[in-house]
C-alpha cells in the first residue's frame, strides 16, 4: 500500500452544499491547534456563541454549534425535547420532514405527518386542523427551508399557531440561516438548527443551534434521560454553558471551530441584512437567465428559496451526463434532485460566498454551453444576457 | 457588536490531548472543499478506509471514520450494538469507563460494572468471574488505553475471555491507536472506535471505528431500530460502504477529512511499529527526567502508556499554578487529572507528532523553571541530563 497525500481539484461549488468557501475561512481552519480547555479558546467559545445569536437573530443563551454536522443537530433538538410517548406534528414537503419523522420514532414518540407535495410551502391550515385534531401533541417541528426542493415556508406563522396550542417548535433553518430572513426571537422559534456548509459557506462538520427559554425548561426538567450521550444538552451545557468552570464533556473540534468563527465574523462585516440582500440580488440574475433558457422553476413563485434554485429537467435531456460534464469539462458542481425528485430537477446554490455574479454568469455560461454540446431542445443563448440585465 | 477574527497562540500541546498537529495536517485541511458526492471524494474516502484499515491493523470492511468526535464514536458502537434489555459487562478503571456505563444505560440495557482502581490495568480475573456470573451478558466493553490515568490493558486477553463467553468486544482505543501496539484483527477486537486528536496528531473532530463481521451481523439483524439516526450505521454504510451507489446520509465534514488522510498517509511513511517504537523511547526518556526529578508515576510499571504520562503532584505544589505558569510564560500545555484524579496529577502527553526529542526536553527544562521558580521542594536540575542520556 502506498497512498499519497490528497490534493482536491479546484472546484465552483454551487449544489445544495457544501457552498464555495471564502479563503479566509480555510485560512483560519490551518492556524495552529490549541486545547480545548485552553483559556485562549475559551474566550474564542463566547466570541461563538455572541456571533451566533447575530447570525440566528436572538437573545437565546443557549445558542452554540453541536460539534458535528447538521443531521446531528436535528437529532440534538428531537432526543433533547422528546420523551417516550409524546406526540410530535411533523411537517413534510420534502427530504428532511421525513428525517424528522425517523427521529420523533426513534425517540419513542409518535409523529403525525403534515404532508405537502413536494416543492411548496408548509400549508399553516393544515397544520392547524393537525393541531386541533391532536391536544397532547407537545411539538410541531418543520423545515423552514427545504433543501431538497428549494420551497421556503412561513416559519412565523407556523410558530404562532404552535404556540396557540401550547406546542414548542423545532425549525431546521440549515439552508436558510444568513442566505434568507431568519429571526428566532421575533418570530419566537424555540429550537433551532442549522448547518455551516451552506450560507455560512464554512466547510461542512457543525451544527449551530439555539434553544429559547422555553426549550431549555423542557430539557432541564425531563424525567426521562436523553438517550444520547453526546447530545444530551444537559452534559454539552457543562461546556458551552456561560460562566464558571467549563467541565470537560467531549473534545470539540477546534480547527473547525477556528472556521466557524471567521465565517461569522465574515457574516457580521457585510451585515445579515445585506447578505440576505445580496442573496435575492443573485437569485433574481439566475432566474432571469434560466427563464431565459426555458428552464422552469419547480417552487411556486413567492415561496422560493433564492440560495436554491430547483429547475425542472428538459424533455429528452439526460441530467446526470448534463452534471456529469459541468463538473469535468468546467470544474462546476451543480446538484441532482433527491428522494421523490431524483432524475426530474436540478438543484442550483448560490449560497453565502457562492452567491455573487461571477458564478451566477458562469454557471449559465457552462450550463449552456454543455446543453449546446448535446443539441439539447432549449434555447441556451440568451440566459447569459438575460441574467447581466437583471443586475442593471 | 464587533469581533474580530481568532488567531490562537501557538502552544506545545503535551496535554492528553489535542497533541501538537503535524503542519501537513494543518495545511491538509485548508485545501479546497469538494462536493462529499464528488467522484474525486469518494475516491478518496475509499483511500482513507484503506489507510485506516492499516492503523487499526484490521482487514474488516466496515473501517470508517464517524463525523463526530471520539465520544461520538463510543456511543456509535454502544447504540448499533446493543438492544433494551441487554446485559454488559462494562470495565471500569478510569473515567471513560463511568462514559460507557453511561451509554449502556441509555440503550435501555443493564451495565454489569468490574471496577479497578485508578491507575492500575483491568484485572482479567475479574472479568472472567463477572463472564461467569453473568451467562446473559452479549458484550464486554473496555478501554485499552485509559487517558485519564495513563493505564493500558491487555486488551486480546480480555477479547478472549469475552468470546468464551459467546460476548462480543467494544474497545476504546481512543489514546492507542498508533502510539501503542494494537492489532484488531489478531486480538478479535469487534467493535473499536479511536479519535484523532491523540497519536494520530490530527486535529480532533473525527472518530475512526473498524467493526468485525461477527459486530455488523449484530448491526444489521437487530429487530429494535438503533435509537440514534445519525449514528446508526444501517444508514451510515450507504454513504461508505463499498462498490455501488453513494447513498446521502449526511454532508461529510470534507475538510476534517482531509487532514484525517494527510494524518494516517504520515503514519503509514513512518510506519506503524516505527511509530509505536518513536512513542516508547520518548517515554522513556521523558521518565528518566521525572524521576530524576523525585516525580512519581500513577501507574505501575508494565501498565503505563508511553503516550499518556501520569505523575503525583509533590506535596506543598500548587498544580494549578505551575499548568498556568507553564501555559503563560512558555506556551506549553500539559493535563491536569480528571475525575477522582483531579487536583493529584499531572497528564504529560507525548502523542503524535508531539511524541519527539525537542518535547521531551523542552517539558523537562520547563517543568524544572517553573518548580524551581516557586522554590518547590523537588530536584529537578538533573532532569534533562537524565532524559539526555537515555537517548544514548
Amino acid at each position: 500500500m502506498s497512498i499519497q497525500s490528497f490534493h482536491p481539484p479546484v472546484r465552483t461549488l454551487m449544489g445544495p452544499g457544501p457552498s464555495d468557501v471564502n479563503p479566509r475561512i480555510l485560512e483560519a481552519m490551518s492556524r495552529p491547534t490549541i486545547g480545548h480547555l485552553d483559556p485562549v479558546f475559551v474566550d474564542m467559545m463566547e466570541q461563538m456563541k455572541e456571533l451566533l445569536r447575530y447570525a440566528f437573530q436572538t437573545k437565546n443563551e443557549l445558542t452554540m454549534p453541536v460539534s458535528a454536522p447538521g443531521s446531528a443537530g436535528m437529532e440534538t433538538c428531537f432526543v433533547n425535547l422528546i420523551q417516550p410517548g409524546d406526540t410530535v406534528i411533523v411537517c413534510q414537503n420534502g427530504v428532511f420532514g421525513g428525517r424528522m419523522k425517523e427521529n420523533v420514532e426513534r425517540c419513542g414518540a409518535t409523529a403525525v405527518m403534515v404532508v405537502d407535495d413536494w416543492g411548496v410551502a408548509v400549508d399553516p391550515n393544515k397544520v392547524e386542523a393537525a393541531l386541533q385534531a391532536n391536544p397532547a401533541a407537545s411539538v410541531l417541528a418543520f423545515v423552514h427551508a427545504e433543501t431538497s426542493t428549494g420551497a421556503i415556508s412561513d416559519a412565523q406563522t407556523l410558530a404562532a399557531l404552535a404556540h396557540q396550542h401550547d406546542c414548542v417548535v423545532i425549525a431546521d433553518t440549515v439552508t436558510s440561516l444568513a442566505g434568507s430572513p431568519l429571526k428566532v426571537d421575533e418570530w419566537e422559534l424555540d429550537a433551532v438548527y442549522s448547518g455551516t456548509q451552506k450560507c455560512l459557506s464554512c466547510t461542512p462538520g457543525l451544527s449551530p443551534v439555539t434553544f429559547s427559554q422555553r426549550a431549555l425548561d423542557i430539557v432541564t426538567s425531563r424525567k426521562h434521560p436523553v438517550q444520547s450521550w453526546f447530545m444530551d444538552l444537559n452534559l454539552v451545557l457543562g461546556y458551552w454553558g456561560g460562566g464558571g468552570k467549563r467541565a470537560y464533556h467531549h473534545t470539540a473540534p477546534i480547527n473547525a471551530l477556528y472556521g466557524l468563527h471567521e465565517a461569522l465574523v465574515i457574516l457580521q462585516e457585510e451585515g445579515i441584512e445585506n447578505s440576505w440582500a445580496r442573496h435575492q440580488k443573485n437569485h433574481d440574475a439566475l432566474r432571469a437567465g434560466f427563464e431565459a433558457m426555458g428552464l422552469s422553476f419547480v417552487v411556486p413563485e413567492g415561496e422560493r428559496l433564492p440560495q436554491l434554485n430547483a429547475v425542472s429537467i428538459p424533455e429528452g435531456v439526460d441530467e446526470a451526463a448534463v452534471r456529469t460534464a459541468l463538473l469535468n469539462e468546467y470544474n462546476l458542481e451543480i446538484g441532482a434532485g433527491l428522494g421523490a425528485m431524483a432524475g426530474k430537477i436540478w438543484r442550483v446554490g448560490l449560497m453565502g460566498f457562492a452567491s455573487n455574479r461571477t458564478n451566477v454568469l458562469f454557471c449559465l455560461g457552462a450550463l449552456d454551453a454543455v446543453l449546446s454540446g448535446m443539441k439539447a431542445p432549449i434555447t441556451a443563448g440568451v440566459a447569459v444576457d438575460a441574467a447581466r440585465a437583471a443586475y442593471k
